[in-house]
């Protein structure tokens, strides 16, 4: 079984330091099932009361700290680096790392990387602290590692919404560690470079390419049905590390100026049924998280599409310039 | 059809009076699918940009005004009265009713409420601007009409988790107007009096007893299994006007005074797959709304019960009190 380092130590003495009388916690999906068990140590060796957190939460642009303004003094964040913003309450951010065992993956990676000698070491929140690891075992192999800090990201990482540490690298492949197929799409996409995919939990290595041609079949398939549209709505999202307000009220303006109707729909979690009362709209635009209209795509009836599919569709971006969703902050 | 009154000519008046540049509107479900229409117009008539919520709505407890803040310069909420709440935005609050037809229903109402002279006269928010209407009918019948004012809420008006308008009232027999079983069934179980519902959406009139024994047998079900449970949930609502953390942290105590175990869990909307994660715990307490744990009972697999249910688990209070949850605003 996999254990998580959720740094209880760390926590109870940010506890007693601050005299916090109520902390909250907030774990991403994954990590909810251990809750009450760290609630239960955290209360165990403070005299803190804790505040569990059981809404949906993907990533740090979606702390609960405006929920949990006035209920908390405290809240812990585990799973995920801290974004740039202004939170209501002091937050702790938590990576809650797990022992994954690196070499399985890194192995089969090297069969995959034969022929590339610089290569872009990548990886999630996760697996940052293995870095250094990971670095020196390219090198013992014979590999050049070239990482980047992004804008807002720490050295080698990228989250769903931002890829600024992988781009323009002098490199010849990309190495990505991590799971999931997301992240390495993205890496693909923006740089047309080799990617290959070590996933820890797994235990084995693989390329990118054939999943990124077939979501990118499904994107163009999504766009050219969108082709047909006359209403869009716009979502945007009351998340704060997800609102994109702006660019939802001008893209809002650019359907209008093509003569047709645009709407901007707020929402928190977004969800299909949620859009199910729309049913005048024809397709909509998603300007909260840049993963929901690739990875939710099949379960939206009519086409999600992200700002830069929505301006193919409107003819002022070309197809061959398709380029993924990232979030600015 | 039915046609609502969304009084566009008042919102129109507000948002030219106070100059008001983006107005974000809300609609509870049913109303949702005019969304865009009430959109629309409001866009054609004014200068102001309209932001819609797509979050689900089930209350004057539950304004976007924290979500739309700094993104809209006024909410209109449609479908609920005001609560005495201090939102972050002003709020237009605008009923919205339908033009239903009453006569039939009260017709069969009629019958129902034979033997009985002093009706207490109740109603929800969509219906209360008939309320004049309802009580020269009756009246023209020879009843005499019992209302009054509630805490916090209008004459003759109740909600699903506030029942004071019918509390102490000297009357024979309810009639309540509106549809759903729920708010009958509270003015059965706070009074003990015959109470008779006439739906104007039906046309028709039926009495709650038969439903009230049924979901009495439920809710005594519900808490026999609870009997076994040893770590409690306690759900709170990061909605401003269904927090009642005070009661769910004096909840927690009074279990851990017991000997077990209780964690304090905050929803933003309440679902049972939500609940999932917390797989070590027997059973839920719900302080968020108080129709969750009676209405969506049948959702959740494990015991989901009311601060009052809790306190008969707990042997606090008799199974004789049973009694219905408010929220005291």
């Amino acid at each position: 079984m996999l254990r998580y380092e959720f740094e209880i130590g760390r926590i109870v003495k940010k506890i007693r330091e601050k005299n916090v009388k109520t902390v909250g916690l907030q774990f991403p999906e994954g990590l909810k099932i251990y809750a009450t068990e760290v609630a239960r140590q955290i209360e165990d060796q403070t005299d803190a009361v804790v505040l569990i957190s059981g809404d949906p939460c993907y990533g740090a642009c979606d702390v609960v700290d405006t929920e949990m303004n006035g209920a908390a003094d405290l809240v812990v964040h585990f799973g995920h680096t801290p974004l740039p913003l202004n939170y209501d309450v002091p937050v702790l951010f938590v990576d809650a790392h797990s022992n994954v065992d690196l070499i399985k993956s890194l192995d089969g990676a090297l069969d995959l990387l034969e022929g590339y000698e610089k290569i872009g070491l990548v990886t999630t929140t996760q697996h940052l602290y293995l870095l250094k690891k990971m670095t020196e075992f390219l090198e013992n192999h014979g590999k050049t590692v070239v990482m980047k800090k992004g804008r807002g990201t720490q050295k080698g990482q990228v989250l769903g919404c931002n890829f600024s540490a992988i781009k323009e690298l002098d490199v010849d492949a990309f190495l990505y560690v991590g799971t999931g197929n997301f992240h390495s799409l993205g890496i693909k996409l923006f740089t047309d470079k080799p990617v290959i995919i070590a996933d820890p939990y797994m235990g084995k290595a693989r390329n990118i390419d054939e999943f990124a041609d077939r979501i990118l079949r499904i994107r163009f398939a999504r766009i050219a049905k969108a082709m047909d549209a006359k209403n869009f709505g716009i979502i945007v999202s009351s998340k704060k590390g997800q609102s994109r307000l702006d660019l939802a009220q001008a893209l809002k303006k650019t359907i209008h100026k093509m003569g047709m109707e645009a709407f901007v729909i707020m929402l928190d979690d977004v969800s299909p049924e949620l859009l199910t009362p729309f049913r005048d709209l024809d397709a909509f635009v998603m300007t909260a998280c840049p993963r929901i209209a690739i990875d939710d795509s099949k379960m939206y009836k009519k086409p999600l599409l992200t700002p830069q599919e929505l301006e193919i569709v409107l003819g002022i971006r070309n197809w061959d310039d398709y380029e993924m969703d990232e979030i600015k902050y």
